[in-house]
């Protein structure tokens, strides 16, 4: 195995100097978000309470490159570029023809992709004069990544993480502290959707978007800050899939099939823009995978509808698959899937049959994130073995046909957070939640009225 | 600052392909270990009923270079090479002219520089047919790297952790275990050394070694694996140095000082060995500083003698500074510095005046940690905090004197299994243990009767 590599870097000026922005490549007009109110669609000044303008020109952009501004630039040094990998010892063990490759964004401080789009907004921010972002966050990836890019900028950070999460993974919340960011307990009682959510004692994300969003909705000083779903948000991103591309063809290779997870499309989206962009314009064949928990099937069990982003209702109407923003989802380990919606952008893909959903149960992933650690060494998050059990699953589809696919697949984060998880796996006591169907039919019967999607 | 770069990567074909063996340098013979029982130097057939006799002749070489078998080298290719940092915003956050360099580590699976010898070891005892390696762990860095290590080579593992460690963290242990390894609290009921240190319970490292090396000593397939202190361990590890010889080439900077952490001196001759060669061949003016925990200040406050390696006097007499063979440790964080001795090469070197110790306070070293945290990002294990510590004296000195010193670091691993500590010293509650006085003088009138050293 010698004479292959296994490990593809670039250089530091090799880091992309502008994202990708596929809305400009999209036949047609996507469907715009509408205002909670009137249900009229928002325009940018309904966003100006808890956005800074830059963000929101960029989430409205139709333009194809959108330049990365110099300070971001040089805060995703600190990082980036993140390497590629080809995975030939997990190749050995499933004795497979396929050869595997995979972008590994666990090197961050944070441990995820996160503070890609962290850093852009922080810095947006910080550039109109805002004092303090809040966030929520489900299993800590974007809190602390939004912890660490306020630092830098020189903003304060708020927090409210998912009550499931809060509990399960206490040393995420001492990681934010440690970058300075305040945290609580979602739901907690410092707001008002919080106490109206009393309730529901694990948390969700929906609730804790609520918390966070009218904490930023009635301080002038202070914005709101989301780690996935927007466009602007998945086009910060575009630089993982942008690096991937170099990188696969330092390779040599050209993908047949990209995977990823998705909780709320930014990981997915990031690492699949730009090749999506490359199929769109030059038609080149690759199958694209989203890999989502059974346990909150948005993109396999959802309906494409409008709804809220949020559990209370704060947010814009947004033309999504979803589970209904009712809907609390047990509470699996993989807390950044944990989210009744999805990105507009990515639904639409899927809509269009460019993206296949599939989804895992609890226990499956783990088995397969177990068998990466003891084959490649990286003990992956939760999240992203969800897009590992995919891969395993075509590899092996690979091998019983004797073809030499290449797969290319996002490994977002790492799991040193999540080892009492893997405790739980290793120990035969890892339960796996299904949702109830009577509570979904619920949410999705309480979906807000709106025009129907085609 | 955007003219200034702050990475500086190699490629996988600049991995080193030789270990440096400063032995061939050092001016005279050094003092040979002894055997515990004759006190007579010990040859290599002492030390074969635990180590492979591939391991053993490393121990004693010297040749100037030893090559990297192709095995070795293949895995080094799942992390290496790791990058050089320059601390831009650490610099400006110091206000100093000093120009700091840092070699992180912290991006291998197990998330320190200890992999770079677990694979060596464990290769060379698969080659020569060995079943399981037993070891001990401090911090659980070593442990986790054996861990790893063994399943990359398909060797059982068995660890005897620390008991504060042990009880501090928790996921070190389950980290261990998700890579296949069967982990014990020491001291343990499993082995006749750890039954006689029961009063011990918070446990040490020279009591683990005796656990670990009992076990090893009496089964035939069954060897010892230790993470630091002999020759061949710091051996491996001058993977790191020259690596950063070459990085810092590329960013045109000669180090003035060259600082890193010591507990039993692998990553400390890690860093330093391929420097001190070049000093030692072409009389460079490098200072090089070792930093070691006040609360076992081996180097500070040591004798320079003959003593066992373990607690229990399984092992051969090393030539060390020493704080006696029953000296405990309290249990500071940085568990990976709790040792009563030291490697006798880098003792040589001291005693030599070649390297300056000094030693830090447990609090002080977790306020420079969260200081470089907040800064670059990074969040450092609590042994490289004792290196940071340093560096920002170092960079303090600078800005009194207005000199534009280059201070090159040791980042040997991060901190995300140590959040508890970082978490008790934000609260203010993080103690400053001090070790007692009596008991030092007491460990010190017990070192065995050995020829005293010059």
């Amino acid at each position: 195995m010698s004479d292959a590599r296994v490990k593809f870097v670039l250089d530091e000026p090799e880091i992309p100097t502008h994202w990708v922005n596929l809305m400009a490549d999209l036949p047609g007009d996507a469907p715009p978000p509408l205002h909670p109110g009137t249900k009229q669609p928002a325009g940018p000044e309904d966003l100006s309470p808890i956005f800074p303008m830059a963000l929101i020109l960029q989430e409205v952009s139709t333009e194809p490159e959108i330049e990365i501004p110099e300070p971001v630039w040089e805060a995703y040094r600190l990082w980036r570029p993140t390497p590629l990998y080809r995975a030939l010892r997990l190749e050995r063990e499933l004795d497979t023809p396929a050869r595997i490759y995979y972008k590994y964004e666990g090197g961050s401080p944070p441990g995820s992709h996160k503070p890609n789009t962290a850093v852009a907004q922080a810095y947006e921010n910080a550039a109109a004069g805002t004092r303090k972002l809040t966030t929520e966050t489900g299993a800590g990836q974007w809190g602390s990544a939004l912890a660490f890019a306020c630092r830098l900028f020189g903003l304060e950070c708020e927090v409210w993480m998912v009550g499931s999460s809060y509990d399960q993974k206490p040393y995420r919340r001492s990681m934010m502290e440690s970058w300075g960011a305040v945290v609580h307990r979602s739901p907690s009682d410092v707001t008002e959707a919080g106490r109206s959510q009393r309730e529901h004692t694990t948390g969700s994300l929906g609730i804790a978007i609520s918390e966070a969003v009218e904490v930023a909705a009635r301080n002038p000083d202070t914005n709101y800050s989301l780690g996935s779903v927007l466009n602007h948000v998945l086009l910060h991103q575009t630089v993982i899939g942008q690096e991937a591309l170099a990188q696969m063809a330092m390779a040599g290779e050209e993908p047949d099939t990209v995977i990823a997870c998705v909780g709320g499309g930014s990981n997915f989206g990031g690492l699949t823009l730009p090749f999506l962009r490359r199929v769109m314009r030059e038609g080149a064949g690759t199958r694209f995978i989203a890999a989502e928990p059974a346990a909150c099937p948005t993109l396999t069990r959802g309906v494409y509808a409008y709804d809220f982003g949020d559990t209370v209702g704060l947010t814009p109407l947004m033309p999504m698959y979803t589970l209904g923003h009712n809907f609390v989802p047990p509470p699996v380990h993989a807390g950044g899937l944990r989210y009744h919606g999805d990105s507009p952008l990515v639904c639409g893909l899927v809509k269009q049959g460019l993206v296949e959903p599939r989804a895992y149960r609890q226990n499956e992933t783990f088995e397969a994130a177990v068998r990466f650690a003891r084959a490649e060494g990286i003990i992956p998050a939760p999240e992203p073995a969800h897009a590992i059990r995919a891969v395993i699953e075509e590899a092996e589809v690979a091998r019983e046909s004797g073809e030499a696919r290449v797969i290319l697949f996002g490994l977002c984060g790492h799991g040193h957070f999540d080892l009492s998880a893997y405790d739980a796996y290793l120990a035969g006591k890892l339960p796996d939640p299904e949702f109830s169907e009577g509570e979904l039919s619920a949410a999705l019967a309480s979906l807000p009225e709106a025009p129907a999607l085609a």
